[in-house]
């Protein structure tokens, strides 16, 4: 267990400090109730009461907050990002001794970085590049010609397929299967027939991963997930999809193949975006949309219906089925009154 | 193959019996159309008509049921539940030898719990706990100083991240990922910065997780399973989330972080809950609904849109986006035929 | 690297050819820019400007197309399915050594077939059966008494249940789990109990099965995949599901338990479809509708909400909640202006 004082941290991070320059910290905590020993911080303003009364010994602070400091503090001018800088000093899963595991299967063809590690049961097949201090955790498999960049951390059981690279820094939970065949199928006389997918995956450098996340391998050209994007759990990235440079994706999102996203764009859980469209850079796609066209221009967009009692919302739902009915009806009064009516919409040209 | 009488059953079971005591069942069978020397169970009064001409050697009704019996019979107050306790009698996959096979990798430091098994190539890391009869399916990662309760099992692949602890007789199945890192980033200068994820996850007693299911661990306090959860396949749970005693969650669903559900919840399946919300105990929230807010009385909701033909659900999308005109225009008729009209909405107020 | 001229396609592939016969090609390309030593195909009739520009050596044409050639051609009634039997030439991850990895764990009672492949780390459990020339990838686990048809490949870290039988020549991508136990819960006097899954899993001849995709097994009869399915990744197939032959699914669709699907479906992504209801043959369900009840005609069915900007999204969201009180507000007119109006819905039928 490392302790860092309140003065180490402040010069390591070039932060100013206020308080006690000798206050300890040894792990992190929420500011409420906070716990003595641990370092907290306050970015949210709506939490700024949470100062006078948290345990924390150490808070880190925007520069508005600092005059309400009680005890020790840092003060940054993005308390969350250096906080995440701070807390990654406390993080027990960083280090890891160099070294093939005796139960790891490596290929006398495959390349080692220097400081790197392959772990119990993982498998790296022939051709395969490990770059400087890459880790390869228990049970992935690095499939022939794959290649992995210096500093990549693959966790655990994760699946990198043939001829797929990865660029450096990246990291990859658990269970993602990287590389896999695209759904390419043509219809033959006696059924479905296999397309061959002939292209591979090419991930950037600082690309984050999610478990159990599937991105498939193009089918001429390659897949590609460009420098910086973040990727949560269980999404699915279609053959042949470009994702732009830092764009964020959250849980249970689904792409189709082809689809181009741009860059800085946030996509919400569980959005499904259809084929063969391009998103534009710095799009927020709000959680559980529907997206089936291209969007050109960038701004929020949405199509989820929240929740509502179940009585009340299938009436809801009847009530939409019945649209057209009303807009007949409403159609029949405005003859009847007579009143000076706009063009009316045709429901054969929609 | 194991063989039981009516007679065995019932008093194993303590449940009264009716026909031939020596009537014997080596297996289970849905009632229709039934197969000889097995057993089934009416729970449903729609398909009691079944009774007359199943095939099933015995089954097992409600006392209201019992006289409709045209063979052998038992008679439990809760007839599936009976059949549920019965059937694991028939359950081939529940046993196994304790012990460690060769191919596992067991840390030194791991502890062993009697009557415990390490499968094939799975990995037990430093300082990992393994109760008194757990299973530890071929291809686990248990990693280190994670804990697992007494006669948990975890079917096959299943990741388990350090520090992680499982209570007593819980079940994951294959390819689950438990304590993967939370998707925290915060923006820096040059894109996304990890924050890293120190809490862990702590599963409660009697769950079963589902299959390449991921449930993330805290970032700074820990992600709560608690007792007798029942988690369906392929969900997706946030870092922070706490889900309550007895709630059980369908296949596909994704919670956001940092939300709490209550206990004995029931979600149905794709649904999307929002992040730092709440959910009140005894919620039943209707298969793909959006959860965008707290739920604070207990109730059945839902706002999942059901299926239409596509050209009529064309025409009733397009109407739909025509509902601001269609207040419009019946504003119009109502200042037109000057009838008395309540308060106007007003769009720039939602 | 395989070279192929073009007189030895026409000849292998039963194909006309047009221009040079000794043209080679060694790879595949798309048209735009293409890329000279590779072939590519033309199908859609959009891109037909790409024939007098493209850089690839041969082109797939259609007999209409033909006369459009600039360079060598392959003439086929249908260019994208003569591509898909073409590219399988040009793949190079489809050959494999027979034979069993010295790190794999193969139960003594199992048998291999002749030709096949057992690869490094995986499992193959008492009394399975490998047929000819199957190939079971790295860290696949084939549980005990299952049956791998003659010629299927499970890529990498498949995991395949107890009993659980595959035909001939099917494909499964990482990850999926197949049979595993399905969400059959009674409520207990304590809370849930477990019902246990007796049945099995059944797939049939041709099948594909995407990468992370779970299908459970029965609860007590079998769930089955009918011959030629196509899944994608990440679907949820719950106990006692009926899939019909050469049905296809896209990617992150659920299904809930006891649902039949007819034969040729095509079901798109995202979709959720709910337990004990029946899909006839030949329909089509778009991305990401819902589907609450059984489906009982052929054709195209559809419930998905398309995107919005989310300002305008958010008004069309509170005009759907307002629209019983725009049925009142109708109402109210048709009363005053006496116009004759038909039935009147009534909220308390729905």
């Amino acid at each position: 267990m490392s302790t860092y004082t309140l003065d180490e941290l402040a010069q390591r991070f070039g932060l100013q400090s206020s308080g006690d320059p000798a206050t300890a910290v040894h792990g992190v905590c929420g500011l409420k109730p906070g716990k003595p020993g641990h370092l907290g911080f306050l970015s949210n303003p709506k939490f700024r009461d949470e100062l006078a009364s948290t345990a924390a010994s150490i808070v880190i602070v925007s520069p508005r907050d600092a005059p309400a400091l009680k005890g020790a503090g840092l003060i940054a001018a993005d308390p969350y990002l250096a906080y995440a800088r701070i807390a990654a000093l406390f993080d027990p899963d960083r280090d890891f001794e160099a070294g093939v595991h005796p139960s790891a299967v490596v290929d006398a063809t495959a390349t080692l970085g220097t400081g790197s590690f392959v772990g119990a049961t993982a498998v790296v097949e022939a051709g395969a590049q490990i770059g400087e201090g890459a880790y390869i955790g228990a049970g992935c498999t690095v499939s022939r010609d794959a290649v992995i960049g210096a500093g990549t951390r693959l966790v655990a059981r994760v699946w990198v397929g043939p001829r797929v690279t990865l660029g450096a820094r990246c990291q990859v939970q658990a269970g993602a299967v990287l590389g896999s065949r695209g759904f390419g199928n043509a219809r033959g006389p006696q059924g479905w027939e296999e397309v061959p997918q002939l292209g591979s995956l090419v991930v950037g450098d600082d690309v984050e991963i999610g478990a159990n996340t599937c991105i498939d391998r193009g089918a001429i050209d390659d897949t590609v997930i460009e420098n910086g994007v973040r990727l949560d759990n269980l999404i699915q990235i279609a053959h042949n999809c470009r994702i732009g440079e830092h764009t964020a994706i959250a849980a249970c999102t689904g792409i189709a193949g082809s689809t181009r996203i741009g860059r800085r764009c946030m996509i919400g859980g569980a959005v499904g975006i259809n084929g063969h469209i391009e998103i534009a850079d710095d799009v927020i796609v709000l959680g559980r949309a529907m997206v089936t066209g291209s969007i050109t221009t960038r701004g929020v967009y949405g199509s989820g219906l929240p929740l509502d009692d179940a009585r009340e919302w299938r009436k809801t739902v009847a009530r939409v089925r019945r649209l057209g009915r009303m807009e007949a009806r409403l159609q029949a009064l405005e003859r009847h009154t007579r009143i000076p009516v706009g063009t009316q919409e045709d429901d054969k040209n929609v």
